[in-house]
């Protein structure tokens, strides 16, 4: 047994790690905070009421010390590295599902904020499993992907050597609204959302860059990539849509079936994927098809749970020397 | 361990049942079938691609007896009964999660069909846990309750002896839209049920008479009780009010608690309920307020899961032995 | 042709007032403020583009006596009489869609705030046509009705002679979230109402007494009446449910089609209402079903046009000597 | 005045049909038919109740000719040019919101079937007015184009000369289910699109061919367009994302301005567009942003107007002389 910590319990990604780590059979719940302290688990989520008693602290780095031996972090950026340098200190190890060890340190400071932990940033492994799992496996600190990256990079990796070099590659992406969080903006209102879509930051969204760093990382390639974030109404679940043009034949159903065929949560489908099949679970939904040299990816994960905490908690099994799959539902909510 | 059988696999109830019964750690599932067979799970439900991989029956009792110990039916009415009696003329413990044993036989035929079982309708025990829980545990056979019905009877039993004889009880009750399962129907048409709200044979549903029968059989009352039925734009998860008048000072809010201090799926809140926070478990979640003599309960559950596959579940651990709540999911999908 | 103002340009009924203004064949809209002013109807309602090109001020009644001889007031409660009591002084008749004028001076003030126009207070006129019409005719300030209320009006005063008088009346409300207005906050996000429905001040809300009031004055009764109002994840529309018990027998069917047999915006249906057939529309649809002596009236509105906007123009038609529904829309937005 | 038919009243584009002309000031109609007749329009659309009162006939060509100058078909491909036929023989002018005479004959019978009025498929105009005004002016035989083509025709025609002649062309597009129209199959359920999106048809929709082909004949250029069409809960409104590759350094929001200065009917967009803007209009909203030579065009129409009825309607005014937007509604449903 691993006893654990999550800090940012009030949000949807604190309440999901609370969710899975409850039902864990090798985790052990020890603490959890958010930033004020001073109430319970049931008063942020009144779903949980008879299901997980605990208090909520306000974040302590030494208590967390001192009953755990591993930390999810579900905060904003920036607040982020501040815990994960003192728990890293302490030996706690860390899973961050903000952006701060997510990228290398000249994309964070352009797209962020001055780095405050250059220290620990080198050693952050970027926790996205299918294509880091043994780098994972030796990690103290793992940086979780964001939700977009997570869908983008599974839907794009196996194609990469295949696209053309000079060619543009357009990301049309999806979100359901827990995306953006629980701040009250006009935005995420029901009458805004309801019979609605829309997109946000289209070419110049935060993760584009994400992407764009990590394909170069793997693959040493380097695109135009555009990205396009929009809105949708639902609260759930996100789909991306990759569209390319290859520089060769290929068949690019079966280059997809192989590169994953020993990845247990990426599932390829042979019909256009859709988000219920995947909510509730950490499955990536995969389906691609071609039109001459037109490549069109087509991809859907959960946005709560393959794009933040499930994903945590498959990178954290993996730090801890369990099974990756352990304790990670695959039941998806359908109908 | 139990092996069981599912039968009516192609519908909402039916999936949530391979759902619950492939987690639980004391059912096998050894055998699943629907009208046609010829199929698997996968292609019936393809979001369990990679997690539940099994073959599709055309029902068949004598297969089912080889291979199980107790069999849910999640089938229509009158073609449930067929099932059932041959079931337990084999020996196998049968969870019916049709209307064709919920009800005293004048009442079926008057609402239903002529039955087709009577003699094992007398001993179909009533699948209401928090009621008949002695009864279940010695039954060979169970009818689950309806969606409605369950709902309705948790909100109101408590208060039956605080109740006006002569006055008018009044259920107002709406049901996300997989409550009307998955034929083909105008009414359940995205464009029919988006931004809107209706009634369905208001005054008139058949969920009614299986209300009043229970309320004279359990607490000997009788009432006239309207029941009025609503569709709202939700998958899944039901809220029932009901409006009454009391006949006496009670603190109706310390007489529901003591009602239910041994009830592990029922909650007792102290805001109003809602949907979100019981849809993916078998909690319901009850409310009370009163007005002088005027009394509203208000009471949520996941109609397809206590409200159908779930309860199912824990009238079978029941059956067997097993603690009412062994495998049954208590997270809400919330957000 | 009149010369109108509208203030409280910001807001959803502010929207739907310029919206009906602006195509309305006698109404000449000369003057849109809100509380800031320096701005533009396009920027406050980017689906104006191209359509309505105005400035917006900051609401100045000296201003608006200066161009206009009716003003709507979509204000919150307290500042609207402000406004009123000003606007009223310099000649200018006044629609005022907050609840500042719909009650009588005790009621208002035990459920909202100290009233600071009582020399007005009694000269205003209950917006409500179907029952006032003859004195909206002949005022200079009109109440407008809430949306619950207006409903729950419609619904209920045919039969309010029919009703046992000691018995309790149950109103179970359901509205749209644009109800709620445009203020952030938790219960009007989309994440919380999506797949949701929950109430909200059961038995409490202050469109309680708005009801109970009207009842009285119109036709001398005193009723136990308890209000549920709920949220439904809905943008627009509403339905409110009615449950009574009976003194007599009655063909309430035909007292309702009697009752209302002049009345071009209240249409009888014969099957259960819902809310589609009247988004758009100043309509106010009613079904009513009886069982034994329990009645069901089923209605529905638009709560920002019938509960709101639309039926603020059908009184400002009348207190100009226009045709009642001159300009009104008639066409629901229905698919 | 004109007098017109409406043929195929029940679905969803023969409603708008008939809400646009009732209250159009030119258009008076006389004779509404669907395929069986003897019902009322009533019947068919309950929310028309005491707004139109018409019976519905069965569809007969002479009598149309005898009481109709002008005459819209709403109806399936291949029924619709059997009628077209008739019709145009007995000397009424047709607009057709069908598939059947917007196709050149060969791009037609590879894609529908073999096409039975080879005589007047030559004279058939595509009902695009922006690109097609002074054609429709003079036209007897108009072919409305389909909701996707309009909207992807208005996002992707300005910019079709500055883009690299070898590259793709990606059409991302996403529609409300009321597109699918009434048939009752599992795709448009409730229960399937509620809290999802998916893709069907990707890369081999048969819009695909019918935007291709008008590119070629306007611009004549040939690109390799990839179309990938997708559902959306939503009830109505469509957007359609394209993403191209630029050949030369262009200001693209300048072009775009530049290009629609004279349509009432295209509104150029600061910011990225939004579905319900523009529901319930005829207009098609555009924004336009580019990253590099990526370049990514973003257009939002009502697919039930601006997508078929409105602009059948806008074409029925070219056709007879009106002025283009007379009856057309530009007031959104917003909120």
């Amino acid at each position: 047994m691993t006893d654990v910590a999550i800090v940012g319990a009030s949000g949807y990604t604190g309440l999901e790690l609370i969710k899975i780590v409850h039902t864990h059979p090798k985790f052990n719940l020890t603490y959890v905070a958010n930033s004020e302290g001073d109430t319970t688990v049931q008063e942020l989520h009144p779903s949980l009421q008879n299901v997980v008693d605990m208090e909520v602290q306000k974040a302590d780095p030494k208590e967390i010390a001192k009953v755990s031996q591993l930390c999810f972090l579900a905060l904003p950026h920036k607040t982020a590295m501040g815990f994960a340098k003192e728990l890293l200190a302490l030996g706690v190890k860390v899973v961050d599902l903000s952006a701060d060890y997510r990228l290398e340190l000249e994309t964070y400071e352009k797209h962020y904020c001055p780095h405050e932990d250059k220290q620990n940033l080198p050693n952050a492994v970027y926790g996205l499993p299918e294509f880091y799992k043994n780098d994972i496996k030796k990690a103290n600190l793992v940086a979780n992907p964001g939700c977009y990256p997570t869908a983008a990079l599974l839907a794009l990796l196996p194609f990469v050597q295949s696209i053309q070099e000079d060619s543009n590659i357009f990301i049309d992406a999806k979100s359901g609204v827990s995306g953006a969080g629980k701040k009250l903006v006009e935005t995420t209102q029901f009458v805004t959302v309801n019979d609605n879509i829309f997109a946000y930051n289209p070419m110049k969204h935060r993760h584009g860059p994400e992407i764009n760093e990590k394909i170069q990382l793997l693959e040493n390639k380097q695109f135009n990539i555009s990205f396009v974030p929009q809105l949708i109404p639902v609260t759930r679940g996100m789909m991306v849509n990759v569209y390319a043009t290859l520089n060769q034949e290929v068949n690019v159903k079966e280059l997809l079936k192989s590169h994953y065929k020993n990845s247990p949560f990426v599932r390829i489908k042979n019909k256009p994927v859709d988000i219920k099949s995947v909510s509730g679970t950490n499955f990536c939904d995969i389906f691609v098809e071609q039109n001459g040299n037109a490549l069109f990816i087509n991809a859907t994960i959960d946005n709560l749970l393959r794009g933040a905490s499930s994903q945590a908690v498959v990178n954290a099994n993996l730090m801890c020397g369990y099974e990756e799959g352990l304790g990670i539902n695959t039941l998806a909510y359908v109908p």
